[in-house]
C-alpha cells in the first residue's frame, strides 16, 4: 500500500466522458481516506505546480454528479509532450519536487495515446531516480484507436451522438421528394471506428448511412462515384472519415481539387465532406450537401451513454485503487466478457503508449464501403443507456473551475 | 359546423416539433370524430392525389407519441410555390377535384412563410369560385420570422439545441491555457432570432457567447476586430448569424475574400463563419476555428423543448378546430399572456403571408453586438422543460411514413 497523497489531471481532446473518469479517481481516492490534488492543464498544472483541491470541492454529492455529465475536461487539458530524460531533467526534477511537497505519492493520468507517452516517461524516470510515485494511465479518447483495451472511455458518447445525429439528418433529408446527397463528416484521422458507428443509426424507419468510408481503406475518386451510382436511393446519407485517404495515400483534404486560394492567396482548405460533396455535385448534378459534425461529436454530453459514463467512473475508479497498491507504469483497459459485460485489466504503459489501433478488415466489408454486422454487434451495447441530465433554465447544468 | 373530411400537409424546412403540430391536427380530427387524410409531399400530395390514411396510423397511441418526439416532416414537405389564379387555373382546379374527390373539406397546412401564401391562394380561390373547403395555415419555423404570432412552434426546440450545443463547445474551448477564437455558425439569412438564442447558453459557469451578430445590424470587418479586441477572455466564442452582412449589405458569405477557386474553377463558398475566422485569424494570429450547426439545429430531436412540443400539439389541435367551425384563410398564432402562458389566436391569413419578422432593437444592445436581457426574458421560457425520449437499441425511436 501506498502511503500519501493522490493527484490527478486530465490530457489531450476533451470528451463527453472524461469527467465521470475524473469521479472515478475521486471516489477511488475518498474510499482510501487519502487527499486528492487535480493539477490544471494537465501535466503543466504539476510542472506549474498549479493544483486544485478536489477533497474540498466534491464531498458535495451534488457537484459530483453533476462532473459526471459535464463535458469537456474539468481540469483543463494540454497538448504537451514531455522531453527526453537527457534534454529535460530539470523539468522532471520540478515535477517530483512539486509532487513531493504535496506529499503526492499517486499520480493519474487521464488521457489519450500521446498522454501515455507521460506515463510512460514519469513512470520510467521515477523507478530510474527511487521515486515513490506509483504513475497509472486511465484512458480516454472518442477515437477508440489505444491498444490493450476493447474501448476507450468516451468512445460510446460520442458514438452515441453520431449515430443520434445521422439518423436526425437522414429524417431530414427524406422530406423531400428530389434526390439528394448529403455527405456528414466525422472525426478520425487515421482510424475510422467513430464513423463505422455511424452505422448504429440505421433501424426499423431508415438504413442511412448508406455509405460509410473509413481512413483505414483508400477510396479512389472513380470509386466513390461507382458506389454512388450503384447505391439507387432517392435521398442518400454518405458517412465519410476525416481521414479518408485516396489509392496513392492523400487526404482527399489535401487533393489538387481542394487547394483552393482566395484573393488574398490564403488556402482555402475543406473538410473531406466538402471534397466528396464537390466531386458528387460534378458528376451527378443533383442537390448534394456536406455536413461536419465538429467538436459536437466530442463535447455533446447532453445525450451521451449511460454505459459509457458508469464503465468511465469505474475505470477511475480502479486506476486510483492500482496506484494505491502500488502499480506504476500501467494503463488501464477493460477487457470484454461475453455478452456484454467487461471487466478492467492492467496493461504495461509500453504495451500501449503510443500505438494506434485502427478498425480491423473484419469490420469493414469487402467492399470497403460499410461495416459488418460484428462491427454492430460490437459497438451496440456501448451505447446503450442514457444519463439523468439536470438541467437549470433549458440547459444542461455543468460544473467548472 | 363543416361536415366532411380533414386533410393536412406540411411544407417548408423541417423542424424538431412540426411533426408536434401534426399531433395536434390529427388528434383535433379525432376529437371530431372525422376522417384525417395526410397529402405527401405538402401541396403537391394534393395536385398528385398522393394521400395517406391518418386514422388508421395514428389511432396507436404509442404512434403519436413517437410521431411527437420524431424530427422533420413525417408526411414530407415541399418548396412549390402555386402560380397565380391567372396562369394555373388548371392546378387549382386538380386540387379541389381532388378534395372533393375525397370529401376533403377542411385542409390545414403546416409551414413557414412561403407556406402561407398557399393558405393564402386556396383559401382565396375557395372563396371565388364557391368552394367549400376551410384553408387554416398553422405556423412551424426555427426561424421564428412570422408574424402575427409572439413565436413559432419549432423556434424553441431549435433554441434549446443552440443554446446547449454553444454552452458544450464553450466548456470545450476553456481546456487548453492558449488563447483561442471559435465562431459558431447559426442559421438565419434574415433574422437573426436563432442566434440571438446563442446568449441562452449563459449560466453561472460561463458568459460564452462573449459576442453576437445577427443579420438585422451590418458589422464592417474593423467593428469586428475592435470588439474581439475590446473583450478580453482566454477562449472567445463569437456567435454569427448565417446571414451577416457588412456597412454595404454584402453578406460576408459573398465578400470578396471569400470568392476563391480551386483548380478546376469552381467557386469555395464558405459560411459566414469561415470569413469571420479567416479575418480574425489573419488579425490576432491565435488559434481560430468555426463551426457550423447546420441541419441539426432544426433536426436534433432528442433534446426539444417540451414547452414547444406542447405548444406546438396545442396549435395544431387549435387549427383543425377553427376549421371544423368553417374558419377559412387564418393562420393560427401565439399570443403571450404575461408570466408565461400563451393563448392560440387567429390571424387573417393576408396580414402574414410573404412578410418577415425581424429581431426588434429593443432585443439587440447598442453597440449591436449582444443582445439584451429583454431578449432573455423573451426567449427562456420557450426552451424549458424536455419530453421523455423512447429510445431503441441506444438512439431515439422514429416513425416514418
Amino acid at each position: 500500500m501506498t502511503s500519501g497523497n493522490f493527484a490527478v489531471a486530465q490530457s489531450g481532446g476533451p470528451t463527453a466522458a472524461i469527467n465521470a473518469t475524473l469521479c472515478g479517481v475521486i471516489e477511488g481516492a475518498f474510499a482510501q481516506g487519502r487527499k486528492i490534488f487535480g493539477a490544471v492543464n494537465g501535466i503543466l498544472g504539476v510542472i506549474n505546480d498549479n493544483f486544485t483541491d478536489l477533497n474540498k470541492t466534491f464531498s458535495n454529492i451534488d457537484r459530483m454528479n453533476l462532473l459526471k455529465t459535464t463535458p469537456s475536461a474539468y481540469l483543463g487539458s494540454c497538448r504537451y509532450k514531455l522531453p527526453d530524460f537527457s534534454k529535460g531533467a530539470e523539468i522532471y526534477e520540478t515535477i517530483f519536487d512539486n509532487f513531493s511537497a504535496h506529499g503526492i505519492s499517486m499520480f493519474i493520468y487521464i488521457g489519450g495515446n500521446d498522454s501515455m507517452d507521460t506515463v510512460s516517461k514519469l513512470s520510467e524516470y521515477a523507478k530510474l531516480h527511487k521515486k515513490t510515485v506509483a504513475v497509472v494511465g486511465v484512458p480516454k479518447t472518442i477515437d477508440n484507436d489505444l491498444v490493450g483495451t476493447d474501448h476507450t472511455p468516451g468512445f460510446g458518447s460520442a458514438a452515441k451522438f453520431v449515430a443520434t445525429s445521422v439518423s436526425e439528418i437522414a429524417r431530414d433529408c427524406a422530406v423531400y421528394a428530389d434526390n439528394s446527397i448529403t455527405i456528414v463528416e466525422i472525426m478520425g484521422r487515421n482510424a475510422g471506428w467513430l464513423t463505422a458507428a455511424s452505422a448504429l443509426a440505421r433501424s426499423e424507419t431508415g438504413i442511412a448511412p448508406h455509405l460509410i468510408y473509413l481512413p483505414e481503406k483508400p477510396l479512389s475518386i472513380e470509386k466513390l462515384i461507382s458506389d454512388v451510382k450503384k447505391c439507387s436511393v432517392r435521398n442518400m446519407v454518405i458517412a465519410v472519415s476525416e481521414g479518408i485517404r485516396n489509392e496513392k495515400g492523400d487526404y482527399f483534404s489535401n487533393l489538387q481539387c481542394n487547394t483552393s486560394h482566395d484573393e488574398f492567396g490564403h488556402a482555402q482548405l475543406s473538410g473531406s465532406a466538402k471534397v466528396v460533396e464537390n466531386i458528387l455535385k460534378d458528376e451527378f448534378g443533383i442537390k448534394t450537401r456536406s455536413i461536419e459534425l465538429n467538436v459536437l461529436q466530442r463535447c455533446s454530453a447532453h445525450f451521451s451513454s449511460l454505459t459509457d459514463l458508469d464503465e468511465s467512473v469505474r475505470i477511475g475508479k480502479a486506476g486510483a485503487l492500482a496506484a494505491v497498491k502500488c502499480k506504476s507504469g500501467i494503463v488501464m483497459g477493460f477487457e470484454r466478457i461475453d455478452d456484454y459485460k467487461v471487466k478492467i485489466i492492467e496493461n504495461n504503459v509500453s504495451d500501449v503508449a503510443n500505438l494506434e489501433k485502427t478498425v480491423p478488415d473484419n469490420f469493414i466489408t469487402s467492399e470497403s464501403n460499410n461495416i459488418t454486422d460484428d462491427f454492430i454487434t460490437y459497438s451496440r451495447p456501448l451505447i446503450l443507456g442514457e444519463p439523468q441530465i439536470i438541467t437549470k433554465n433549458g440547459i444542461p447544468k455543468h460544473i467548472a473551475l
